[in-house]
């Protein structure tokens, strides 16, 4: 079996490693805080110390990071995974980065010789560990069939789309997280009004789970924001970021979003607060407060 | 058997004064065109000339009208409904009205010794039809008890929501419109940047569908859009109107809800562009426009 | 010399009263706090207990109101203004009131033979004393030229403008509001985006007074918010209800203004904060603590 | 005299390069489209063919180009200007390139031993040629100090700011472009609520220039617009970009600017149709098709 690499051990990054592991991959892992890597050890993953030394050896390798510079920041240098990739690799970059930067990494792995799918993740935490997220794919449609199997342990199969050429996939993602991010906006949105209307939020919640317009998503976090808990399933500070890329290739792409613009402006109110490390959630603080309700 | 009137039998409630006959109830109905009463008259209700007649001797009656100011027009003078009142009917309004016009159609009826119940429906012709909507009720809790029955032959019983008291009922409507129109925006934006992207819209549509924010409203609505099928199961004219009330009652509430607002803005932007008795899908067409799509 | 009525001895209807006493003319004045009325009792004006009498021996009748509600009231019932009304009788309402009133109030006005001047005003507390305002006529042209002289009293001869029929008067008073909200919200979001870049907002505030696009009211405004002045020489919560009215004017009249709209928000979250007592400058209070400036 | 570099004659550039020659310096100036560079030739400046020719004995180079990435180009490479920086040159960068790009400029400069003023201006074309532009300086205090003469030739003496450390001129700039952004937005929405409510619009953009609110620039624009004259003073796709960096700079500060926000996305609506060539004040034109004017 050939080795395959991972890069990125996060909250993300970690399980998906190990869904990997689990398919029966042999697996070289590195994450530069070390201390991430003792589950994957205990799978049976080689752990090393630097790209460069996952790439050796390796005829794909994984990367799951915070955004396109931490994934360029990995790929160069004496150290880097490019210093390490052998003529054909293939890169699987599964980070959040948006077009621009996937296309950035493209050109870099292209001079190298290396090939990149871009295939980023919808899911949180939950379908990480379960190996249920959905995954959008970028780049040359005869790499992607050839890395499928590969998708298939961190993805649900029906659930792995190719979105077409570099850039698709990374658009694609941001397209959903607008979407995410809107759906909570609304949802605080709808909750303050009603609440400053004499409307308990609690039954405002049930009427909002029982119409056609309720979701997984909207059932889950109405509930988890009515009790107050903002646990961090998807730190609000990934969704501000998240958002910001959004706004960026819509300028570049000459689409105007005006909605998401004024969506993107209340997540960074909301981490103006402190609410970053929370989960996004937490944007319902903000609307309250901006109601008077916490006055 | 007591009798019920109904007034208003476009195109919720027609079908809603229809489930109520079938129900077996007796059954006066008006509507200002005549020839729309011609369903109802088929199975076996009365149809009379003037909201009075409507009133005098049915216990209770149902109006179902474009808007607040409707519902007051058919209230007052001498051919109107309240003069037709007895003391102690119930007048149960299911037109959607905002809190500040149901509080005061509320005063109007409560000056001639009528109890009002309002209660908004969510959903579209097609729950309509089938009796399934969604019923949100404001008013008086034992005049809602007494009702429940009858409200069950349009609503699905689960579907019954008693909000609070006056006012509620509405309020509680136009935040699940404010949620409503706002997953068509967010829709309409993601689609838009997707496509300016080089992102294939039919396939982006999937991925939503398969997503954790995806709901009923959004799988019917992605595949309709993407037909260029823009026939009216809810016209953006009357989203648009919803919307204006949103707008107000936020004012009158002092919560900020800055997204909607934006919102409802573009929604104005696509009625100005002609689309007003479309479906209020047709937002997409407007995005895809202020995008140069269509240039 | 004709006898001129005037209604409303607020803040601004007060010194404007005054400057119409001061000019030679015979006046009857009524205010619902008759406290307000001794000024221009030492004027001169004759004080009187109701609209009603106001308007029994004035050939015209000048109301100054907080919005169209309070006109509508003033003109109706038994010690109503409309009952003391002869024939012919001009009404010149200076209250901002938005279009929709404006032909309300010209409609109940026509129904007594009474002829309607909208005629709201630019300008605060300062031009209102110096009789230096600006003042946006709707109406009858004829009837305009026949009040040059008495509204020359109030404002500025070349500030006074002709802007139509009916309705365009009022309408034209929301453009003017609209921009002064747009000045101090762009203010607002330049200062707070200054300080958090670590611009000190003293010498950005002497940039933006450098610049092409300063006016008068930058240069007071831009002074008095860095020195924390937040005394009302226009109050958050009068500029708050400007806004609805101009939503709602654009709603009726089909214009987009998404960027109104959403400062339209602002206000309202800076009146949820407690600051509708203070002037509108107090905008930047909110925008300050959205960055988590205050925090 | 020392020789003072020149890189970027365009728009803008242009004539400042002019009005430093006519200042008596001893100028070498570089152009990527040579036949530009014929003005200053004709002035006795000593055109060259690289920016590390113009850097060789130069004390001091001034560049006036599109945006950061065109001055981080222009450094750059073996014929790039820090190839031929002698240690203590002084970079004054007059672009507008946001404060990400001032600091990775001044990082840039600073591993050669090159001291940067980051310099923006603020003005169009017709300051540009009469000298009276204003500049916002964002470095070290002493180097700007030592600059001022030179500065003044282009600037007017008493609208040169010194603004702080690297990074709060760039920021400054882009500051007063978001109000200047925001003016010309809130022209355009009054103008056009006022047309779609039967308002004259000349007469309405009269008022305007009446008002308080009024600004050189706003007197100037409101004519222009309503002639229906576009051409670019200053082009729709420079504010459009330079929104685009506004919007980085406040999501890397923390601070939310909701209106702005949305401002720029009607700025890229109206780049979306077409306009970007045309002066920024085609603005209106998005309006007004917005309103459905055009249609």
């Amino acid at each position: 079996v050939d080795r395959i690499g991972f890069i990125g051990l996060g909250l993300m990054g970690g399980p998906m490693a190990a869904n990997v592991a689990h398919a029966g991959y042999r697996l070289a892992v590195y994450n530069r805080t070390v201390s991430k890597t003792a589950p994957l050890r205990e799978l049976g993953a080689e752990v090393v110390s630097s790209p460069r030394e996952v790439a050796e050896n390796s005829a794909v390798v994984i990367t799951a990071l915070t955004d396109g510079g931490a994934v360029l920041e990995v790929l160069d240098g004496d150290a880097g995974l490019l210093a390490g990739a052998s003529d054909g690799m293939v890169l699987i970059d599964m980070s959040t980065t948006g077009p621009e930067a996937a296309l950035a990494i493209g050109r870099a792995a292209a001079a190298h010789g290396v090939k990149l799918l871009e295939a980023p993740v919808v899911g949180s935490v939950g379908p990480a560990r379960e190996g249920t997220l959905g995954i959008l794919v970028g780049g040359e449609r005869e790499v992607f069939e050839a890395q499928r199997d590969l998708l298939g342990t961190m993805g649900a199969p029906n659930h792995i789309f190719y979105m077409g050429p570099q850039g698709t996939g990374a658009a694609a993602k941001l397209c959903i997280n607008l979407m995410v991010a809107a759906q909570m906006v609304s949802l605080a949105e709808a909750l303050t009004l009603a609440a400053k209307s004499g409307v308990d939020v609690q039954q405002m919640a049930e009427v909002v789970r029982a119409s056609g317009i309720s979701s997984r998503f909207l059932a889950l976090k109405s509930e988890k924001l009515l009790q107050g808990d903002y646990e961090a399933a998807f730190p609000l500070e990934h969704m501000h970021k998240d958002l910001g890329l959004v706004v960026r290739a819509a300028d570049t792409a000459e689409a105007a979003i005006p909605a998401t613009a004024v969506i993107h402006q209340l997540y960074t109110a909301a981490r103006a607060q402190g609410y970053g490390s929370q989960d996004f959630a937490a944007l319902y603080r903000l609307m309250t407060q901006m109601a008077g309700l916490d006055a």
